[in-house]
C-alpha cells in the first residue's frame, strides 16, 4: 500500500518506519476513501522537532514582515485552492458545501490568517512594556520552539491543525508549527499544507515553519507534546483524549491549551418564555442543530422551570426536534458515542422526549434529541448528567422554583459559555441577579438573549473557561491578537544596551503605529 | 503543649485536630524559639476554604476600592508594626535588621501593596477590551475562588505568603488568600495576619479575605492545592517540593504558579575582563553573597573563556570569597544542603577553589564557595553541574574557546535570568550576538553588564521564566500588574445588557483614567 507523505523540513516525504495506515471515511456514504495516510513513528515527530528547531534559529534575523506576508499568501493560496478545499473536506466530513464550507468557514479561516498578519505588522501584540526610571523593557516573544496543533474534526478549516486558530496564533506569535492532522480530514490538511509550502517558499521563511504529520499512536503523542524539543501544544477535541495530553505535557513542564468541550448551558428565565416563547424555542433549535450538533458551543443544557411555560418550551421544542431534519455525522464513532452519551443521562433520571436513537441511512446518523429532566434528579446526578453529546443533542432540566435553579448553576461545571435569556423590560432582573455570579464564574463567555454558538474572531472574543471547559482560564483559543499570548514568553530585558534590544523595546516606535505601555501609559510614540 | 491559633474566617482559632506542631528556630544561635504551630490537619483547609467562599460570594457586591483601601491600610498596619515585625524576623531568618528588614525588604513589602492598591483603583490590569462592531467586551477578572500562598524562606517580608508579591497581586485581583506560612517564619507571618485583619475589618472586606495556617502534612498540601473549591495556587520554593505541587494541582485542573530556583548564568565575555576586571569581580562577589547567596537571582553559574583573563578572573574571585565575611543560613537544612549540592558537582568534574564545607560557628553556616569545571566535564555532566546551592556558593564553567562556550551556553536549563558582561566599546559584539538568541530563550530576563539580584517591583519586570525555572513561561512573580494575571480569568460578555455589564466595560469609562483597548486602540475614554 502506497502512503501519502508528510511534509517534513519544506518537502513531501515518505513516513520513516510508519507503525500503521489509516484511511479516512466519507460519512455520508460510510465508505473509505482510497488514499491511506501513515501513522507516524517517533521517527518522524524527532524529525520535524530537529527541522522546526533549525526554523527557531533562523527566525530571529528575519524581519517579522516575512511572518506577515507568509500568512497572507497562504490566505490567497487557500482562496486560489477553494474548489478543492472544499470538495475534499465535503467528502471528508458530509458537512455541507454551501453556505458552511464555501461561504462560512473558508472564509472565516482566510480573514482569521489576515488578522494574524495585520497583528505581526502592527506589534502590538507583544505588548511592550518599558518602565524608563528602572529602564527595564519587557515584551511577549516567540517560544523558541516550535508548536506542536491537533485540531479538532467538526472545523476542518477554521480549526485546522494546519490552517486554524491556533495554527495562526502560532505562527503568528513566531513559532514553527508541526500540524498533527485530525484523521476525520486528512486529505483537506495536506491540501492546507501543500498551500502552506508553497507560500513559506515565496515569502522567504525558514521551510520547517509549517510540518504535517497524520496520526500518531497514544503513547507516541504523549511523548510528543512532552518532548525536550517541544515549546507548547494547542489542542482541541474531546476531554479524554484532552486530559491525557495534559498529564503528559505537564509532567514535562510544557505548556498545554485545550479546547475540551463544553455543554454551554442556557438559562431561561420566565419572563423571556412569557415574552417571546417561540422566538426562544426557535433560536434553541436552530443553535442545537446547526452543524448538526457539532460544534463546541451547542446548548446542550438548558435550565428553566418546571412551570406552565416551562413545560410550553418542552413541547413546543420537541415538535422542532421531532420534525428537523438530521444532517450526516463527521465519523463512524458519532452514532455510538451519542447513543453512549444518552445512556449515560437516561440511566440517571433523564427522560427522552424526542430521538434518543441512530437510524438507518445512508451517512452516520443520529436523530434530533431533546431530554428532561427534573431539577432534583439533576442534583442528585450532576455529574452525569453534564456528559457531553456532541451532536444534535440537549438537556432540559426543570427546577421546581427558583431557589432550585439557582442550586442547579451552582452545580454547573466550567464551560466555555453561558446564557440568560430574560425579559427585555427587567421582569426577572431580581432573578438574573441571583442568577449571574454564580454562572459568570463557571463560564468563559457570558451571553445574554443569545444563543452560544457563533464565535467572532473578535480581539475581545473569549472561546476558553474555567477547567474542564478547558485547561486554563486565562486563556483564549480564538481572537487575535489574544490567542497568540498561548504561544509566547515574556521576555525581560534589564539595563540591555539601546542598539541590542529588540526593535519593539527600542527608543523609537518601530511602526509609529505600535502601542506600547510606557511608564503605564499605553502610546503609539517614541520615548 | 498550646499552639498558636491559625486565622480562619476573621478569627484567631485552635487548629482542628492538628496533626503535629513545629517550632521555628532562630538561626543565629540553633535555638528553637519558645512558640509552638500547629501542623493543620484538613479540616482546618476545608473550614478556610468554606469561608474563603463566602467571601467570594460577597466580593462581587463591593467597590473595588474596599480591597484598594485594605491593601493601603494594610500597609500603614505594617509600618506602625515595623519594629516588631524586624524583630521577629530578624530572629527567625538571621537576616540582620538593618539595612536589609527595616530599610531595604520591609519599604519594598508595603511599597509593593501600596503599588497594587493602586492597580486596584486604576482598574486597567484587567486589560478591558471592547469591539463595539460585534458588541463583544472582555476584561480580566477574579478567579471566583480563594488563591493559596506558600511563601519562601528567604524574603521573610517581600515574598511573604501573607503580605509579599503573591500576596498581593491575588488580593488586588480580588481573591481570597489563604496563607500557608513558610515554617522558617511562622512568628512574622503571623503579625503580618494580624496586620492584615486589622486592616480587613477597618476596610469592610469579607472576614475571610485572609487568612492563615502555618504548615500542612505533605499529602494534605497536594489536596489543598488540588482541592474543587482551590482557584489557584502561588509558590515560591524549591524545585523538588515545587513539582510535587505542581503535578497535585494540575491533575485537578488547577492553576499552580512555581518559582522553584534558578542558577542565573553569567556570561563573561573576554572584553568585559580585558576592560574592567575588578569591577566585574568585584560585582560578582557581592551578588553572589548578598543574602548569604540565598537570592532566587544569586549567580550561581559563570561562563566564561579559559584564558589568561579567566584564570585571572578566578583568582581575583577566589580571594573575595576566601576573605570575604559568611553570615548566618536561613534554616538548619541550610549546611547539609549546600554540601549536598556541592558533593553533586565535584563528583560530576567540578574543583573547590575555595570553600566548600560548613564550618563551627554559634550559627548556621556555610564557607563562602567557587567552585570551577572545565567546559568538557560541564559538557558531559551539564544536568548534575546545574544543582542549585541555595547559598554562598558559585560556581565557574572555563570554556576552551568561543565555540565550547557556545555549546555550553546550549546546555543551560530554563533560568529566571541570564547575563552578558561584555566589552563597552564593542569588542565582544560579535560574540554577543552568537550567544544572546541562545540565552535569550531559556531565561526570563535578560541582563547586560549588571547581576541579577535585585528585583525591581516593575511594570516591565519578569521574575519568571522558562521551565524548570518556573511552570509557565508567560507569567511574572514579580511587578504590578503583570503579576496579578496570574489570578485572574478571562471574562468574556456578549451581547450582555449594558446595565448588567461590569463597570469596567459600560460605555463610559468608569475613572476616566483608566486605559482600555477599544476596537484595537488603548485610550482612557469613553466609547
Amino acid at each position: 500500500m502506497i502512503l501519502e507523505p508528510i511534509l517534513i523540513d519544506g518537502g513531501w516525504e515518505s513516513a520513516d518506519s510508519p507503525v500503521g495506515s489509516f484511511q479516512s471515511v466519507n460519512p455520508a456514504l460510510k465508505a473509505s476513501l482510497p488514499e491511506a495516510y501513515p501513522v507516524s513513528s517517533l521517527k518522524d515527530v524527532e524529525r520535524a522537532l530537529a527541522a522546526a528547531h533549525q526554523a527557531v534559529e533562523q527566525l530571529p534575523a528575519l524581519p517579522v514582515g516575512v511572518i506577515a506576508d507568509f500568512l497572507d499568501r497562504f490566505a490567497e493560496n487557500i482562496e486560489a485552492d477553494k474548489a478543492a478545499l472544499v470538495e475534499t473536506a465535503h467528502t471528508e466530513t458530509a458537512l455541507p458545501r454551501e453556505p458552511r464550507l464555501a461561504s462560512v468557514e473558508l472564509p472565516r479561516t482566510t480573514d482569521q490568517l489576515r488578522q494574524a498578519a495585520r497583528a505581526v505588522r502592527d506589534r502590538s501584540w507583544c505588548m511592550a512594556t518599558i518602565d524608563t526610571r528602572t529602564n527595564i523593557r519587557s515584551k511577549y516573544a516567540p517560544l523558541g520552539a516550535p508548536v506542536a496543533v491537533f485540531g479538532p474534526n467538526n472545523f476542518p478549516f477554521a480549526f485546522n491543525s494546519c490552517a486554524g486558530g491556533d495554527f495562526a496564533a502560532a505562527v503568528a506569535a513566531g513559532n514553527p508549527v508541526i500540524a498533527k492532522a485530525n484523521t476525520g480530514h486528512p486529505g483537506t490538511t495536506r491540501l492546507f499544507a501543500e498551500a502552506a509550502r508553497k507560500a513559506i517558499q515565496a515569502s522567504g521563511l525558514p521551510r520547517a515553519m509549517v510540518q504535517l504529520i497524520y496520526r500518531l499512536r497514544p503513547d507516541d503523542g504523549f511523548r510528543f507534546v512532552a518532548h525536550p524539543l517541544l515549546g507548547a501544544t494547542g489542542f482541541t477535541g474531546s476531554r479524554a483524549a484532552g486530559l491525557k495530553l495534559k498529564a503528559a505535557a505537564e509532567s514535562a513542564g510544557k505548556p498545554v491549551y485545550l479546547e475540551m468541550g463544553s455543554l454551554n448551558p442556557v438559562i431561561i428565565l420566565p419572563g423571556a418564555l412569557e415574552e417571546r416563547m417561540d422566538q426562544v424555542v426557535d433560536e434553541f433549535f436552530n443553535s442545537c442543530t446547526t452543524g448538526v450538533g457539532q460544534l463546541c458551543t451547542k446548548p446542550g443544557l438548558i435550565v428553566l422551570l418546571d412551570d406552565a411555560r416551562g413545560r410550553e418550551f418542552c413541547g413546543k421544542a420537541s415538535r422542532f426536534f421531532e420534525e428537523g431534519a438530521s444532517g450526516v455525522l463527521l465519523g463512524e464513532d458519532g452514532p455510538q458515542n451519542l447513543a453512549a452519551a444518552i445512556e449515560t443521562m437516561t440511566s440517571h433520571g433523564a427522560e427522552p422526549l424526542v430521538g434518543g436513537s441512530s437510524f438507518d441511512a445512508p451517512g452516520y446518523s443520529f436523530q434530533n434529541s431533546l431530554l428532561q429532566v427534573s431539577g432534583g434528579s439533576f442534583l442528585a446526578n450532576s455529574g452525569p448528567l453534564q456528559t457531553e453529546a456532541f451532536g444534535p443533542v440537549s438537556l432540559v432540566v426543570k427546577a421546581r422554583d427558583e431557589d432550585e435553579l439557582v442550586k442547579i448553576v451552582e452545580k454547573i461545571e466550567g464551560n466555555l459559555t453561558g446564557c440568560v435569556y430574560s425579559h427585555s423590560a427587567g421582569k426577572d432582573d431580581e432573578f438574573y441577579n441571583r442568577i449571574e455570579p454564580l454562572l459568570r464564574r463557571r463560564v468563559g463567555r457570558l451571553l445574554n438573549d443569545k444563543m452560544p454558538t457563533g464565535v467572532a474572531v473578535s480581539p475581545a472574543m473569549n472561546h476558553g473557561g474555567p477547567y474542564p471547559a478547558t485547561g486554563h482560564p486565562g486563556f483564549t483559543a480564538v481572537g487575535i491578537p489574544a490567542s497568540m499570548l498561548r504561544f509566547a514568553a515574556l521576555h525581560c530585558y534589564d539595563n540591555v544596551r539601546k542598539h541590542r534590544l529588540p526593535m519593539e523595546l527600542q527608543d523609537k516606535n518601530p511602526t509609529g503605529q505600535m502601542w506600547r505601555s510606557i511608564d503605564r501609559e499605553w502610546t503609539q510614540g517614541d520615548i
